[in-house]
């Protein structure tokens, strides 16, 4: 599935915009930057997810003569702007910190450098494509911290917020920490490893659930995952007992069974002991149904004999906080620093840089937030991804990606691990960033 | 845009049992109906949505050789199943309730009466596509009652789930009774109105603020709404003022100015009086920022003299209610019904009807839910979409749906009218659909 990549999908007053921009020629260069103001209650950090997205977005960003037209019929264009719109391509700059690092607000996670109207005309749609896969990512890698090594699996598709985002939900799940998706077209698409179980009406339309079981087993004999909560749960524990040893004889396993409401940690424990007294110890047990990282870190802390989670709404939806306070802002024009200074969302100007600080132990002390060219100890997080509307780099695998955001969440500081925090990391804004704020404010004034 | 119709958007198991429908020719008709059990928090009614997206799904439903081709190398499925796999096509019925049909859990918003394999099959993305819809609209709802006729506007893209949630998220919402969006696909897609203004930004590339405000009004004749909060509002209320004389004689009208922080009904007041002190009483306020449909409330039950409303983020994410319900459950297989009976999900099997009884003052009174072959007084809700895979009738144009959903909404009893709903509406369940159930129950005991 190709994502969208229509140049109008994004708001109207981008366009308008550069239609004024047109009129005036304001096509110098203007930086802006993506950030996020504030993270959501109780979270300790976010993990950055969508560049590879954005990227392409970037690379491939043209109108086409439908588009035009149809621009063109809605009177609000001059025809001569959009002769030039036709001509638009991007040929700017992206800083980036790479997918699968942990960040803290306001670190800005991706810096635009660009002429005016292409820096602007892009805004809409790289925070519809950062924010959601960030969004995604950050709530996975909270599910991974709690599942402590348990398997987890994005059952999320249905209840997705449409198409792109179930398919981009299972590759941001996937790079946070998760094993895989049911998603198939995310399978395509990114490569993904794909689950798939059955569902209630396979056994339904059934007379019989364990001719059910049986017929799912030889159409699946390399994948027979049975769903065992239709009816009665510990009662299809039973049916599978029996029916192993039958399917064991043609050579097919029961790899393990589904159980998807109740209490779930309850009935693990009983089909666990019925499966464990019938000589099937190896017959894993997955468990979904409304489960999110406080459900699974419950469960896992209970011991609940469950090896396998599904987590479907709640991790799509990132139903705690289904947005992040996420923005595009401008930093700087024509070579001049800008500051936004609106009542509550006022902003730190200029290109900015990230320096992160690690303990003898490894794991993150502490970042700085400063200005582009004031080194700083520690590692510098945003690099450069596109020079002169040229990718610098090929893509990285989505592999290398997910083991970036493991290596990072494997250096969190042990508080920032727990699904709530309390002591916010801390990030100190240098001196020099604060200056350049004072000294936009008095130019403003 | 068109929209994603790819056969791989959807679970894995969906294809798993395929694969087992097919190895012992279950083949005959299912009847699965799709319903939300239970409505969010303090809601009291639903809108529903997407049909038209369902419908244009299933007549295009078709797999490519491509996805044939990457099926056959995940080694999970039959050379055997997937040549009939490329054969599919959807050839059975749709029952629906119109869009911009008020509905309530546990009625079923859609029944699909098809061979087995292609009722499971579309399960997924059905869903996907009729939850998300039906979830904006009914926020949508909820804000236009709230605005009193006050207009209203989606600014919502960017932080959407994706650009397909952002697009249906402006379809859905403008169904639901908004103005229009500011997403330009969506203009493009379904003909919704479409708004702009201008960024922050585009003030900030100027070097002052009335440059910007004079820039923008030529560049934009007919479309002048300036934003006057990125330094101080009033300030920039003035300025508007003293512009507005010149333009005036450009043959150029000031239309509107849009306010986005800050306490919105205080800068709005200030404003309104700046403006008429200046002789500008025609021009509009349009607030935005964090708004949903208990702030706009607020503000319109407070008399702040604002005009317009745009609402992005807490619309299209549905913020209190990120995620409804929604199941899509065999109810019938070979002429006999089921049941799920898990605990706390139990269904009610069949196939069913809805019929609403009004009041003498148009006003609804209540529901009924019974088996299809059951008459009832009121008027019947779920009607004919698709027979035999053909569409009965051609596609309701978007305004009249939109004007269905008006109506609607104009027909609530007066309790379900306000954001906090305390007494739920009456569905009553009919004698013969509790009589099936018990039936039912009986035979799978």
């Amino acid at each position: 599935m190709p994502l969208a990549s229509s140049i109008l999908l994004t708001d109207m007053y981008q366009l308008t915009m550069l239609q004024g921009y047109f009129d005036r020629q304001m096509e110098e260069s203007a930086v802006f930057e993506l950030f996020i103001r504030s993270l959501p209650e109780q979270r300790g950090f976010l993990l950055a997810a969508g560049l590879e997205q954005a990227l392409n977005y970037l690379e491939h960003l043209r109108v086409t003569p439908e588009e035009l037209e149809w621009l063109a019929a809605s009177g609000r264009f001059s025809s001569e702007f959009l002769d030039h719109l036709g001509q638009l391509r991007f040929t700017g700059d992206v800083y980036a910190i790479p997918e699968g690092t942990v960040f803290f607000p306001p670190e800005p996670i991706l810096r635009v450098v660009a002429p005016l109207p292409q820096a602007q005309l892009v805004e809409s749609r790289l925070v519809n494509l950062i924010h959601f896969q960030t969004m995604i990512a950050s709530k996975a890698a909270r599910a991974a911290l709690a599942a402590r090594g348990k398997g987890l699996i994005d059952f999320g598709f249905r209840r997705a917020h449409g198409a792109e985002a179930g398919v981009l939900a299972a590759r941001a799940a996937y790079l946070g920490g998760l094993a895989g998706s049911a998603t198939v077209a995310a399978g395509q698409a990114f490569g993904i490893p794909i689950y798939g179980t059955m569902a209630h009406s396979f056994i339904q339309a059934h007379d019989d659930e364990i001719e059910a079981f049986e017929h799912f087993a030889h159409a699946q004999p390399n994948n027979v995952i049975l769903l065992i909560h239709t009816y009665d749960t510990e009662a299809a524990a039973e049916k599978v007992a029996s029916l192993a040893g039958r399917l064991q004889q043609e050579g097919i396993t029961i790899q393990g069974v589904r159980i998807d409401s109740g209490d779930l940690g309850d009935h693990a424990r009983k089909v666990r002991r019925i499966l464990d007294e019938r000589g099937l110890p190896a017959v894993r047990i997955l468990a979904s149904g409304n489960l999110d990282e406080f459900a699974i870190e419950a469960l896992v802390t209970d011991g609940a004999p469950i090896d396998d989670f599904a987590i479907g709404t709640r991790l799509v939806t990132s139903i705690d906080a289904p947005y992040l306070d996420c923005v595009y802002k401008l930093q700087e024009y024509a070579g001049r620093p800008r500051r936004k200074r609106s009542e509550g969302k006022a902003t730190w100007p200029g290109r900015k840089q990230i320096y992160r600080r690690f303990g003898t132990d490894g794991r993150m002390l502490a970042d700085i937030l400063t200005v582009d060219d004031d080194p700083q100890e520690g590692e510098a997080l945003l690099r450069p991804y596109v020079l002169g509307g040229k990718r610098v780099d090929p893509p990285p695998s989505l592999e290398s990606l997910r083991q970036q955001a493991a290596a990072q969440l494997a250096c969190l500081p042990e508080p920032l691990r727990q699904l709530r925090v309390h002591q916010p990391y801390p990030v100190t804004i240098a001196a020099a960033l604060q200056q350049l704020a004072q000294e936009v404010d008095r130019q403003t004034a």
